[in-house]
This record gives structure tokens, C-alpha cells and sequence, in this order.
């Protein structure tokens, strides 16, 4: 099959529903996990599952899902409705237009696959500071969290939100997903680098987020001649210039490094840095890389601290696993994309997706399209309707092949 | 002469006058230029004043003078009452403390030296971004500049605290000093780095401060590989550890170079920083030395941001001249403190004093006496009796000198 121009416009004609909520002066979205503005994306969906004919659900995550059947057993098309502050318009609602584009097909073409379209609540971590909140919760994780206390933007209490509305911290899993798939904006150049218009996800990486502090010596920056200074900042950019090099390093096994974060104090013109705080994201799809990394980025620290006498502490904040994605999808979605005639290419992912909480409890595929220039979580954000098309498209391929062998 | 235990005594009881004036929980004291903190200072100042049986003038420009003579010449010994927020006790204020010692000597040996202690306004620049207000204001400083619209920390205007109070911003200039003395604390560590217990100052540090300006592209930091990032954090690391190489090569010429002032954008932890903003902190006495910096680190940046193919703009915020001391004073103090027997080094001042202001209108000198681990602007901030009674010591020689051979 091809996409038709009134495919395209399919998609066009959601997308400009979606369009306005949750916008700002700036151009962009904001549509944070379990505000209003989420709330209203999500009964949009409502809106349009019923419009299509379709059956809408509700789990007591606050999760929607559009369905074509009652059945005990179905494909799950999952992504997100939520944005990040100031975020674009394609970051997760791509992936929705693209299952309910899905969904379309298959009743056009009436075909019988079980299928539901899922919305997760809070993917972004920009509300509460911790991301994939509603699928985390279906899929059984942060059992071991009390996430209740968790606070958002605005000071109101995750515990409150989810007791005012009835939902529950500690959800029933959820059952019954032949297999989950997810069509997500690359958020990267890659795809646009190599001129292809699929990517196939392999691995998720895993992150490690690392705190360094170097404490050197507040003085004045007038009367403290060069060789009596322990100048932090000088410290931390030789080491943010080691991270940059260890990050090179571990790039043949796809990794990458960045020092994100610099907060000096006292940051003030008259005063020598006395202390740089620097926050480090490493992410790898090999935990022996994220290791390794981590490693490297202490000695070094160690080592520029001993020899220009300041003092250095490394401390993690976070670290998540690298998550497999299914092979045996994988290799389906190939053969799909090459019978297709689409340019594509296997590839990691380096940002986290709904798609990992499913990894483990289902097989799990997640496939990207090229974003422009890269840009996410940005107004900029820029996806065409033809690249959303055709990722339907290999959704649905797939979703008919799997039909096909039932 | 050598001081007594009753001058030490003197000292610290002057000295726990001022002491709870804006004090702060912290521990430090905050007496920001032209409030009533400020105010506090100078009326305790006029009460001692006119207890030590001293006249008491103020200029109009809210300065105060303790003087002994109502003489149309005299000798001023100048410095400031003021601090920086949660600053010290000392900065400024042991210059006024070894003032007024001075003139209890001359009181008590009958010597009629005509002599002022002066006090001048809003030496720091804490509030409102401007250094030696009270100082320049009276020695025709500023006069292209329109003042009345600066405003301080809590938003009151410069103009009106003027007109309320009967002030001039433009004042008279002041008239008949045959001579400027000042002491300070050091602010450094050169002093007590070398056991002196006297620094005579030659020259004032000229400062040249630059922004700097690094635009790089702001990317998720889990999709962008290694080699196709644009980073401006790497680029400013490099830019910061180059300047730290230009200061340390200008240091044969006394000068410093300090990257100070770091502001990442966005600073967010899944964010490649996307632009960096330097404020650089350059001094020196040679004017060809801050000229062969701001070249180096213009030359510097360029390179970088060609090579890391991101954006550079340099930008000059300040510009002040580095300012010539008295040499024939200079070598007057030089004679007093050898005779008097006390360690002393010529050198720089790094930091800029009211002292500076003077040099243009009048023979002006400058002493430092060591302050603990060079720790100003800081409650930590701590000087001695002894070295406070010590400096007195030598400024009142010096008059003891020129009235012997008047």
C-alpha cells in the first residue's frame, strides 16, 4: 500500500485539533502531566475515538486508550499527549495521529486485527521530575517508590492530583498486548543526516546522571595573582573537556557524554570561582560503556583535583538500564520497511520512551521518523504529515502481516 | 614610636562601636552605600568624632570628615564606611579606625598637623554597580555621566535618595589637601604569603571586564552523536582554560585574567548547552598589558568558535585606566617604614580604592596591611589590632615628617 492524499489530510485535520490547547505566546505547547491542559488533549482523543466509532477506555492511571475491540487480547499503539513547558507539536501526538491513522486503515479496510491506540499520561519529566509516570505505573514499576509526595511545577502533590480524580498509585498491571509498538519523532539529526525516512530501534539507552562538585578557593579576582589561585571553573573546564573526550571515546559503542549543567559560585566578576557544580548525562546502550564512562569521568575528576589542589565529589543521581527491544519485531518491521521501498536504518535510541516500560512485559518495537534539523522540545519542533503517513504505514503493514500468520 | 597596649584598646573599642551595625545572622554585615546602615556609620562616626573634641563636616555629597583643623589645607586620610552584602568588618572601616588613632596621637602629643579623616559613600559597587561613589562625586569624577537614574538593590533611584536627603551629584570639588593617604586591608594573600606586614602601593590595577558570548546548537543530549554536536559549553571550556594561559603569560606584567561570571543556556540536564556567556575580569597596571589580553582572548575565541563552528561575540563592559600613585610619597613611606622597623613590600593593588579618585587631583598614597588568608568581602574577614595600630603607625610618622619639615 501507498498513502493517499486524504491520508495526509487525516492526519492534518487532527494535528489542527490538537493544535491549540495547552498553547503559548512563544509559539510553542505546554501540556503538562496531569494538568488541564493534558486533560484536555486526552478527552480530545476521547472525542475523536468515539467520532471514529471506536470504543474509549480509561484505566485508573489516567491512561486513555482508543480500542476496536473488547477483546482479552490486542496489539497496543502506544505514545503520549503531553509536552514538555514551551514544547512542540509532534513529541508523543505524533504517535497518536499515527495509531489512529492505523486505526482508520483497518476499519477502511475492514480488518480485524484487535488494535488499541494508548495514551500515557506524564511522559515528559518536566511536571513531577521523573518521566514515563503513566506507563511506568500499568507496567508494574517504581513498586518500590512512594510516589505520592512527588511535587509538580506548580507545588501541588501527585498524591492529591490522583486522589481528587480517583486514580490509584498503585494500579492493576496492565493485560492481554500481543505486541507493542510505538512510531516516536526521532528528536535527533540522524535519520535527516542520512537522507532515510525509518528508524528501527534496537536498544533504548540507559542513562547515568552524575553531580560534580569542585571546591576551590573564593578570592578576589584583583588582588590574587595567577599562581596562588584554586580557580574551580578552571578545574571543571579542563574536566568538561575530559567528559567531551571520554564521550568521543565511547562513541564507537554508541554512547555519548555531555556536561549539561554548570552552576559557579559566587558567580559574581570580582570574585575567583570557588565551586562548580556541574551535572553529567551519559547514556549507552552497553551498561559496560555507561560503566566505563563513569569511571573515566571520576579519574579524571580525581586527577585534576589532585594536581591543582581543589577538592572533587562525584555523586550519582540517576541510572537506568539499557532496555532491549525485541528482536523478532525487529526483524518483522525489516522486512516490512524493505517491501515497502523505505530508507531506513537500524539505530539506537538515546532518549527514553514509553516503549521501555512495555520491554519488559511484552514484546516491544519502536520505531522512529526524522524530525527536522533534529529540534525537539522546542516551538521549532517540525515533523511533515508525510513522514507521520508513512510511519502509520509500517505500523499497519505490520499490524496486517501479524494477521495475516493468526 | 612603637603603639601601646592602650592604642590597641583604642582600636578594638572603636572598633566594637561599629560592630553591630548591620549585622546579618549570617554573621557578616550589611551596610550598602547610601542606606541607613550606611547612615548609622557616619552618625556613630561624627558622635566619636566630636567626643575625641574633633570638628565634624560633611560635604555634600553625604561624605563625613573628622578634622582638626578648620585650616583651608590639610592632610586627608581617606576610606570608606560601607561593606558589601554579608560583607566584613574590616574593609574600609580599619582605614577609618587608623584614621582616628592618627588623630588621637596627634591630639595627644600636641602635634598641630592640620589633618581630616574622611569617610566617603558607596566605595563598594554592591548597590548600585558603581565603586567610589561619595569619592568621585567630590573629585569631579563622572561629570559626562548622568548618575540620578542608577538605582539600588531594593529599586530606590540614586536621584531621589539625593534630593531627599539635600545632596548634590554635582557637587563641589573638594579643595586643599596637601596630601592623600589611605590604608586598606590587602584583600590578598601577597602580604602574609611573604610575612610583611606592609605593603606600599605603586600603582592601581586598571580593570577591563568583557563579555563573551558562545552560541552553539542546543540539542537533546541523548539523540545528537559526539561528532555532530555543536556544544558551547566544550567551546567556553576551552575559551576559559585559554584565558587562565593569557593571565598566567601576563603575569610577568602583574596582571590577572578570571573568567568569573559563567551563564549556560539552558542548563538543563537532557539539554547540549546551546549558548554560554562569559563575563572576563582582567587587571593590570600596564595599559598595554589589559590592551595584549583583550587582543589574546578576541584571538583566542575566534579560533575556537572556528574550529567548534560555533558563534563568538566579545563585548567590552568596563574600561578604567590602571592609576599612578605618588612616587615621591611613596618614598617617604618607603624611608618611615624602614626606620620604623617593619616588614613591607612595594606592590600592586588588584582591587580599586577611593585612593584612586585622589591621584588626579592631589599626591596620593596607598598602604595594605595583611588581612587573614587574604579573606574579604566575606564575614570570615578578619585584621588584627596590631596590624591595624601598626599601619595607623605609619601614617602618622609620615605626617610627623612633613610637619617637621614644614
Amino acid at each position: 500500500m501507498i498513502y493517499s492524499l486524504e491520508d495526509i489530510q487525516f492526519i492534518e485535520s487532527m494535528f489542527s485539533r490538537f493544535y491549540d490547547i495547552g498553547a503559548t505566546p512563544s509559539g510553542g505547547v505546554t501540556r503538562l502531566g496531569y494538568t488541564k491542559e493534558e486533560d484536555e488533549m486526552h478527552d480530545l482523543l476521547a472525542v475523536i475515538g468515539k467520532e471514529m466509532g471506536l470504543e474509549v477506555l480509561h484505566d485508573s492511571a489516567g491512561n486513555t486508550f482508543v480500542a476496536n475491540t473488547g477483546d482479552d487480547e490486542y496489539y497496543l499503539i502506544g505514545s503520549h499527549l503531553d509536552s514538555v513547558v514551551d514544547g512542540g507539536r509532534y513529541d508523543g501526538n505524533a504517535g497518536i495521529l499515527a495509531g489512529l491513522l492505523v486505526m482508520h486503515w483497518l476499519k477502511q479496510n475492514d480488518l480485524h486485527v484487535p488494535v488499541r491506540v494508548g495514551a500515557f499520561r506524564c511522559e515528559e519529566s518536566s511536571n513531577f521530575g521523573i518521566a514515563t509516570l503513566g506507563s511506568s505505573l500499568i507496567t508494574g514499576q517504581h513498586k518500590d517508590m512512594d510516589l505520592s509526595r512527588l511535587t509538580a511545577r506548580d507545588n501541588t502533590v501527585l498524591g492529591d492530583i490522583f486522589k481528587e480524580r480517583g486514580y490509584n498509585l498503585r494500579p492493576e498491571k496492565i493485560r492481554g498486548i500481543l505486541g507493542y509498538l510505538e512510531l516516536h519523532i526521532e528528536q535527533g539529526r540522524i535519520l535527516e543526516e542520512y537522507n532515510q525516512h525509518i528508524g528501527l530501534v534496537t536498544t533504548i539507552a540507559g542513562t547515568r546522571r552524575l553531580n560534580l562538585y569542585i571546591q576551590g578557593k573564593s578570592e578576589h579576582s584583583g588582588t590574587t595573582p595567577m599562581t596562588m589561585r584554586q580557580d574551580a571553573l578552571c578545574a571543571a573546564a579542563e574536566l568538561v573537556l575530559e567528559i567531551e573526550q571520554i564521550g568521543l571515546a565511547e562513541s564507537v559503542r554508541s554512547s555519548v557524554a555531555t556536561a549539561a549543567v554548570v552552576n559557579v559560585l559566587p558567580n559574581a566578576i570580582n570574585v575567583i570561582p570557588g565551586e562548580v557544580r556541574l551535572q553529567i548525562d551519559t547514556r549507552g546502550v552497553e551498561a559496560a560503556s555507561l560503566q566505563e564512562m563513569e569511571r573515566r569521568i571520576k579519574e579524571a575528576g580525581k586527577a585534576i583535583a589532585r594536581r591543582r589542589g581543589v577538592g572533587f565529589i562525584k555523586e550519582k543521581i540517576t541510572d537506568t538500564e539499557p532496555v532491549q527491544l525485541s528482536s523478532v519485531m525487529l526483524d518483522k518491521l525489516d522486512q516490512i520497511v524493505h517491501k515497502l521501498g523505505i530508507s531506513n536504518r537500524r539505530m539506537i535510541s538515546g532518549a527514553g520512551h514509553d516503549a521501555m516500560r512495555f520491554a519488559d512485559i511484552c514484546d516491544t518495537a519502536l520505531i522512529f521518523i526524522p524530525c527536522r534539523d533534529g529540534v525537539s522540545h522546542n516551538k521549532n519542533e517540525y515533523v511533515s504529515m508525510e513522514n507521520i503517513c508513512e510511519g502509520a504505514m509500517v505500523l499497519y503493514s505490520y499490524l496486517c502481516e501479524e494477521y495475516k500468520e493468526s
